[in-house]
């Protein structure tokens, strides 16, 4: 990377080239100076969320009151759902927004070995993510422990070699569950020849887009993908725990079923029938009352993101990622750095994890005395989110330019390797 | 009842009277001439959580951004929890906000049944809530249809013979699960009666406290309680959809397991180990991200209910709901309406349904026409809502009167019978 312009002055002259820098006035910037790279674990405010969300108290719930399920909130989990839809490559009564997407990943992987009952093996690998672990080992033990939790190992802990994932899929296997990106390096599975292979087996697969959605293609219908989840408080910027979303493919409803029965997930909720009966499309996944200011938020925050594109942020995705592992090879490589994420554009989301030996006590010293805002991710990550709407490329050059100030002035040694409880 | 003071002077007397008056102020009225009777669907918007929601917003997630991971929201499940304890008569350790009160409903149902694993009967009644009632059909299936669900039957639609309720528990049964107060008449349960006779059988016991929270008193430390659920968007004003909460007993959360694993029930949640490992307390019942700034709604919105404390609260809940009986019997007795609620404000929460062959249309009437807004429950039930902080005897009086104008003016004939989606 010897030809890499060092320069501020290069990082500059990439922002008057990118046409969608305009998109950053759609987000709060409450301080100038901040580098912010966590987009990825938490996306910034919309400013169209802030006025979405007091007329919905103002003008829905504190004038409408009780109306406004009928005018506008009963429909939510599915009009927002549909307005997701076009992020994830699947067409209509396919996605609902709803609940949290561990409770999501529980309800679709209990559906999914409830259809393939005969079999035992679930498929996942060591980069998924560990809430996922969790939901998945919860599911094995409500079930009986019946089941056999196959992770395909990643050998160098960034990348998982997918023809070993292939040949983990056999006719034992019941589901394949996997992050799509995955969370700490950034890597992303080849989705389409990982559900040929399932549905070859005769299994089933359900992809977690949490750290894709918002950030690369996805194309659940192209795939023939049979289940997915994801979570809306990153790249889709809708805020702190906000509404997750399922999906699960059309003709797979009507036998799919929801191990929660709840009302929202009746055929007629208000009719106060005693005895569940589910309707024959998406609703039925459904549970209790949806968490509707939060369901508003995010069908405002979508609106920048449909009008961009996915085709374009994707494709700002990958120029900013190259531009920080350019960076950061050239600059910080030389104080111990080690690029965590897959060098490969096509194989990566849009953030990127450098490892070092003082990772965490370097990401405390970046908080407190640089105003930049990675992720610490155990056990020596820092991890750098590049959402495109907003980050541009001068945030990148200025983030490892901190990063680098902190290494080579020792800054991060006065902090101790004592964790707080959210990093 | 020949001495009520059909008067409107009479309700201004009362409300002139009425120590909790000034907490009105505290709510936003939009429109002056409403008249507002389903705080117990959706409660009145709280003005401090517009102030409140608006901090969040701009203060925490447009400048704090991640760090307010830190500095407020990571124990907004623990600390909102404990805001509604004192509520419930939960001492510390015992309450977490998270998800709905159906996914909540689910957790501790399936957790009851895994601590009762020789017992096969679960006791309910014939008026607790459909969505409960799905919840536990839901339950039985997960578990192989061992599990028999006994309803004890109501006879006349508003009450539950206790005697029969008792009698209904013993040694073959798992789990009593019951709504305190009941959705459609209001009937209250005598909890700690049921909960001693669970108890002496060997059972647990799960309230569902939906209609009760903010309106009666709830001691589950004193009666004994193993687990209970609630909502928050009723008489605690936290706005539509917001988190339910869930309550287990102290000494039952070791044992108890929750049938969903996430991240956010795991023992460190930001070490991301690969296996899950709950912690030894409360936040075991925890799923995926929390719902943020309905959390912070919720928080706000207490505050009110705290200060008036719930033995003033529940005092006006029955002078609120005799004065509306009172006045039904006197005006619309002679219209064919019939009081389907317990006459004994002992035996009632703060709601009150009345029963006519024409409800739906009546209904309908009242909220096109008459800036009335009651609840239909089918098949023939007006629910009033009178929640105790905001609702007035003037409210009550004009609540009536305009329910007495559309009967005997006849003015429901014009609507049909068909059901509107959310009604």
């Amino acid at each position: 990377m010897e030809n890499t312009d060092l320069r501020l002055a290069s990082a500059q002259r990439l922002d008057a080239q990118d046409d969608l820098a305009g998109y950053r006035n759609e987000f709060v910037f409450a301080e100038s100076d901040l580098v912010y790279m966590d987009g990825n674990s938490l996306g910034r405010l919309p400013r169209r969320v802030l006025k979405r969300i007091q007329a919905a108290l103002e003008s829905e719930w504190g004038r409408g009151l009780i109306r406004s399920w009928n005018t506008d909130w009963y429909e939510a989990p599915v009009r927002v759902g549909e307005t997701v839809a076009p992020l994830i490559g699947a067409s209509a009564g396919q996605v609902v927004v709803s609940d949290s997407t561990s409770i999501n990943l529980f309800k679709l992987v209990m559906a999914a070995l409830a259809l393939r009952e005969d079999r035992t093996v679930i498929v996942t690998d060591e980069l998924n993510f560990p809430s996922d672990l969790y939901v998945l080992q919860g599911c094995a033990r409500l079930l009986g422990e019946r089941h056999h939790l196959h992770r395909v190992p990643s050998l160098d802990g960034i990348t998982i070699d997918q023809q070993a994932l292939l040949d983990a899929i056999d006719e034992r296997t019941a589901l394949v569950t996997l992050s799509h990106v995955t969370f700490k390096s950034g890597f992303l599975h080849d989705a389409a020849a990982v559900t040929e292979r399932a549905h070859q087996a005769g299994a089933l697969v359900l992809w977690d887009l949490s750290h894709s959605v918002g950030a690369v293609p996805v194309e659940l219908d192209r795939w023939g993908a049979d289940l997915a989840v994801g979570c809306t408080y990153k790249y889709l910027n809708a805020g702190p725990g906000s509404p997750a979303f399922l999906y699960v493919r059309r003709d797979l409803q009507e036998e799919a079923s929801s191990p929660i029965w709840g009302w929202f997930g009746h055929r007629a909720p208000f009719a106060f029938d005693p005895n569940y009966d589910p309707p024959s499309g998406i609703t039925r996944f459904l549970v209790g009352s949806p968490c509707i200011l939060a369901a508003l938020a995010l069908e405002a925050a979508l609106k920048p993101l449909l009008d961009a594109g996915i085709a374009r942020v994707h494709e700002k995705a990958m120029r900013l990622t190259s531009y920080l592992i350019e960076l950061a090879d050239a600059v910080l490589a030389p104080f111990g750095f080690e690029v965590a994420s897959p060098r490969d554009p096509m194989r990566r989301g849009a953030h990127v994890s450098l490892r070092h030996e003082d990772a965490y006590r370097i990401n405390r010293a970046l908080i407190e005395e640089m105003n930049v805002l990675p992720d610490f991710r155990e056990p020596d990550n820092i991890r750098l989110g590049l959402s495109p709407l907003y980050t541009s490329y001068t945030d990148v050059w200025k983030g490892i330019d901190r990063i680098r100030q902190v290494v080579s002035e020792k800054r991060f040694e006065r902090y101790t390797n004592d964790r707080l409880p959210v990093t």
